[in-house]
């Protein structure tokens, strides 16, 4: 992409509104534009992390055993009356009525809808275990919508839900979507980890939280140093293996870890105290299993191998993409801007020509973006006719992991400079050694 | 896919709610389920589909230069009452209160907020030419949502918009997605043939509805013949030429094609008898030039080479992904089921063991399922304990392009029998060509 042809509205200004670093990097870089209170526009640059960060929850929840759909946003009060959440759910439902005064809802999430697929269709445990997800965008009218995307009122959500016949094999779907969430995190370049937690509107007395620290933390988290470095379950995790990941489980849950509405003093101080952590925490999953409390209302039953009906054990597995843009921000960025991981980066490489119009810099420049792209990598060209302090802010800024510059002086000798946006290190390299470094 | 663990809920009954083909077999398919009058949810046979539709839809608008953003599905009354589309719009509108009290609405088109986005970051006609684009869920309260997600109240809609400073640039930018659909709709397996059209509420005076042919349109169309065998612009197509652009669309507009509306009965008649073409049509794509129907309104100007304001000049581009899926169908079936174009199929071969529990047959299933998902294809292996009768029935049905049968007298011999979907041909091939052939 030439950056000269690419729509990246820049702020020179830090914009007043935000109150956290995400959110001032988010409408700096030209990622977000707030529509109205809480509602949120994703512009090319935001939209690509965006569209990464989606792909590796999806692949993990793929890798894991869940199945994709796509339910609506819309839904109707009669479903939220079956299963009696309706009136509990308050303010934070945005109530709609349509043009036939029928009382619909746009979904904050989707534990009724998908029982009721799951009953209209699956009649026997023969069909079970069922994990469906979707991401699709859930609408919360907070109070107070905060912070960019961290806390909006429209808001991405990856949720899946969980369908088994007994309360072991629904343990066992939980600890799916347990281990497929340390992956996810791990591969968004975050360190999550797994707290005790409080059920709230979703229900269900087995639930955890999955948080990443960082000073901005809404809340105030306590755990044991270890967790930092504890081991990701491999890719070669073999989903199917009950024990095995049971013993991820209780691998990842057997040291102290809470938030501060579930903290335990006695047991935080029990620690020895080198070890204990605490610190500000962002919440970036949250997973549940509530057994029968949808699927009991809502007649959800599936013939057993005892030939009698059971009422299904389900769970539900939530994680925000449009908050974890920010979350990745929050944990990585410095007083330049944001540092991406390479996974979630919207370019993998920017080439910045520092002198357009000058024939060796411009052909050498579009040498290394021909080849790049046609390596299959996401270049950015800033081909941009300005100053090069600019240039270098502009790329700081949106934090793409490499930069690639290519001077007249540098050119005269068939060099270029690399610089890594994370450590700060440059190396001047030919520019063919640039291109065979960066297209691996 | 082990069809054994995907969820393909097939109906074996016709449904009767479902007046037209393509509603009938998408429910018999599986790939949607109606949730309330005109809003379903896509079940995973029907996501696979919805995206690769839309991966093409991407695809061709950023081959034309427009550029992805994500707006959200909320907008406020106040943008609407700026443009004075907000009374025009009738009951279609779905009008929403926060609790704030503050008027919003489910957007049905985004051309005020896009708008909006463009005046507030540029600012000079150098940024131009401009076209963002999102696929983003749409709603029309409509009074009788019918034929499944043909015509569905929740939508998920490709709406593009074109910025540009003067009238002649703005047709340049139009006739880049008119070139744009052209590839579209060929890449999808469809015909669509562009039609002068009614403008209705977006507005402007220079629109072309793409229509494809099919018996259970909902409009009557008009054309000369030869529009059916026209070639379509190959992908090396330079889209910054613009009188290449211009040639493009001068001979797809050189014949007589209208809409019933703009039906001309003497100009149609003019045609020689053997090439007129009076049939039933479906829209699957509508673009529109309105100038400065919203820019002047909402004060977004650029400063041109002359130093001075102007309106910026502006064209809108939609295509209904959630429609197309039941287009293609409707122009591609049969009596036993769907017949998908290879491009948007939900997967490319379905394996079909025909004696499972015969390790022989077993084998040689599993390794061909393995070598083709290996090679980089979606392959759906059908390992169910079921009798050929029924597995033959359900991938006919759900039209995979290519069907690979191994039974046991076939694998006894080393071989497998290869059918093709659309032709119904049979091929009897050893297991290793038919790897070959299809690993292709």
């Amino acid at each position: 992409m030439r950056l000269s042809r690419f729509f990246l509205p820049i702020l020179k200004e830090n914009p007043k509104e935000a109150e956290i670093v995400s959110h001032r990097l988010m409408l700096r870089a030209g990622m977000i534009r707030q529509q109205s209170q809480g509602i949120y526009s994703w512009l090319p640059l935001g939209k690509r992390v965006l569209d990464k960060v989606c792909d590796i929850v999806r692949e993990e929840q793929n890798r894991a055993g869940a199945q994709e759909i796509l339910m609506p946003t819309l839904q109707t009060a009669e479903l939220w009356q079956e299963s009696g959440r309706y009136n509990d759910y308050g303010e934070e439902m945005l109530r709609i009525t349509d043009r036939n005064k029928r009382a619909m809802l746009y979904g904050p999430t989707n534990e009724e809808m998908v029982t009721d697929i799951f009953r209209s269709y699956v009649k026997s445990y023969k069909d079970l275990p069922l994990n469906l997800y979707h991401i699709q965008w859930k609408f919360r009218d907070e109070r107070r919508p905060r912070f960019g995307t961290m806390r909006s009122r429209e808001f991405l959500m990856k949720d899946a839900y969980s369908f088994d016949l007994t309360k072991e094999d629904a343990i066992h779907s939980y600890n799916k979507m347990f281990t497929a969430y340390l992956r996810t995190f791990d591969r968004l370049g975050l360190r999550a980890i797994p707290m005790r937690a409080d059920t709230g509107p979703i229900g269900g007395n087995h639930s955890h939280e999955f948080i990443i620290l960082a000073e901005t933390g809404e809340s105030e988290v306590f755990c044991h140093r270890d967790f930092v470095n504890f081991d990701i379950p491999a890719d070669s995790t073999d989903f199917d293996s009950v024990d095995g990941l049971q013993s991820i489980f209780d691998k990842w849950t057997s040291l102290y870890a809470a938030t501060s509405e579930m903290h335990d003093e006695a047991a935080f101080d029990a620690i020895p105290e080198g070890d204990r952590l605490s610190a500000r925490g962002i919440e970036v999953g949250h997973i549940f299993y509530f057994g029968t409390k949808y699927s009991a209302p809502m007649g959800a039953k599936v013939q057993g191998p005892d030939g009698k009906e059971h009422e299904v054990q389900m769970g539900s597995y939530g994680i925000g993409p449009s908050r974890l843009v920010p979350a990745i921000i929050e944990a990585s960025h410095d007083e330049n801007g944001i540092i991406w991981p390479e996974s979630v980066a919207p370019f993998d490489v920017v080439v910045i020509n520092m002198k357009v119009g000058d024939a060796a810099v411009d052909a050498a420049s579009g040498r290394i973006y021909e080849a790049l792209s046609n390596a299959g990598k996401d270049v950015l060209y800033d081909d941009r006719d300005e100053r090069a302090g600019a240039k270098f802010a502009t790329a700081d800024l949106i934090g793409v992991p490499w930069q690639v510059i290519a001077g007249p002086r540098g050119i005269a000798n068939g060099e270029v400079e690399l610089k890594n946006r994370r450590t700060g290190e440059r190396v001047t390299l030919s520019v063919e050694a640039a291109i065979n470094k960066l297209a691996g």
